[in-house]
């Protein structure tokens, strides 16, 4: 049995309780990253959405729950994650397919198949740079098994012509990320998110469309937490990153001008 | 003979009037980025600093107008732009070598020599995506003869180890800049410089160090101007600017935090 036990599990609130989210106890578990990667996409009803890795579902389900009528599937390369993204998807009454699959060797099911926006939340920390995860699911989850440019170029073949692919890395990984976007795909952006006002951003979400002409764009960091310090154990959002956090609100992507 | 006539030339201040300049009045014209470049430089007296293609020398004189007794010492490939940079520095008393030459084959005077820091201000347009300049100096300024990979390359064995890069470009290229380093260099930074909060950033500073290893670093993007709109016909610089503009301070760039 690859699944994880009920005792094995917590169920957490995402989206101020709109979304609730079996996650592993002791396994990878989505915080704010997968919130805001959803947050960004601007997708329209009717559209079709992959997510790339999608381990228990978090970001392909929070957009779901944002934006009505959307068609989602993922792929995710764990079994133990794909059948619990399964299971919150009916929790949540939202319709979701699941492929298991691994993004380095795309499965059959999808080879054929574009999206109009490709998404994901690749692993975060480069080979080495991590401490040892005794969780084997959290260390293929944190882990670097797949560079970032096997999945850019996944993302990029499953994405119809003008679809838009959206990634948050930590801002560390920006130069890998940039280098693993090649000439399809265009009109890139960057928007760093920055804990606080004066901060060096801690994540970055990038925007690439395919077959985009417009020239790169680094948008000015969105601050997070209001004040410039700490303010001790409890961490303040503005409120337009509250709204998304927890109201389920599209994240205030900066115009182009 | 390849100089500028004194009528070709007009004499500006830079630095709230620390500095002056002569320049090609239809040439090449040196604007705030050269000031900026000049003011993220953490150099220390003594120590040496070289420009790569260094113009009329606005970068490397306002560095030297900040900070005493270092080293300056430019390469520049226009003979009449480096005539004119010998110039400006006699006229504002700073010791300057000027050594003709073109980056992309540096000049044996300068190859078994390094420096604590080398800067670059290298032209900012990609191929075609300029309007053809009909002054020869000022395309040879704003054109891409010399790709950034070489600029990058040029000023990489011209560091000392642990010594400094400092670059300033166009926003836009910064996915191409970032490419341009390879592993020589490490301790990244990358401080984007924003027209007004919000804005997208225009420009970008990096800085990267030789042998350096810390992970890369997005720093939140400087505002430069008051308020959120164009107030006019004028531009009213934040305080902090205001005085790296008129009064030669050092640039505020973010601690490591």
């Amino acid at each position: 049995m690859t699944g994880f036990a009920d005792d094995q599990l917590s169920c957490d609130d995402f989206l101020g309780g709109r979304l609730r989210l079996f996650q592993p106890l002791t396994g990878y578990r989505a915080g704010v990253d997968p919130v805001f990667l959803a947050a960004s996409v601007p997708a329209q009803p009717g559209q079709r959405v992959l997510e790339l890795g999608c381990g228990a579902g978090a970001a392909i389900l929070c957009l779901g729950r944002r934006v009505a009528d959307l068609g989602l599937a993922g792929v995710e390369v764990q079994p133990s994650y794909a059948a619990l993204a399964r299971r919150n998807a009916v929790a949540n009454d939202l319709a979701l397919e699941i492929v298991d699959g691994d993004v380095a060797a795309m499965p059959v099911a999808l080879r054929q198949r574009q999206f109009d926006h490709v998404i994901a939340n690749p692993p975060y920390y480069r080979p080495g740079a991590h401490s040892s995860a005794d969780d084997a699911g959290r260390a293929m989850a944190l882990g670097e098994g797949t560079p970032l440019a096997v999945w850019v170029d996944a993302a990029t073949r499953r994405l119809v012509h003008r679809g838009f692919l959206h990634m948050i890395v930590k801002a560390d990984r920006l130069p890998d990320l940039l280098a693993a976007c090649d000439s399809r795909l265009g009109s890139i952006e960057v928007l760093p998110l920055v804990p606080r006002a004066g901060r060096a951003a801690e994540l970055v979400i990038l925007r690439a469309r395919k077959g985009g002409r417009a020239a790169f764009r680094l948008h000015h960091g969105l601050v997070l937490h209001e004040g410039t310090q700490h303010p001790g154990d409890r961490d303040h959002y503005v409120p337009e990153i509250s709204r998304v956090q927890r109201e389920a609100a599209a994240l205030p992507w900066p115009e182009a001008r």
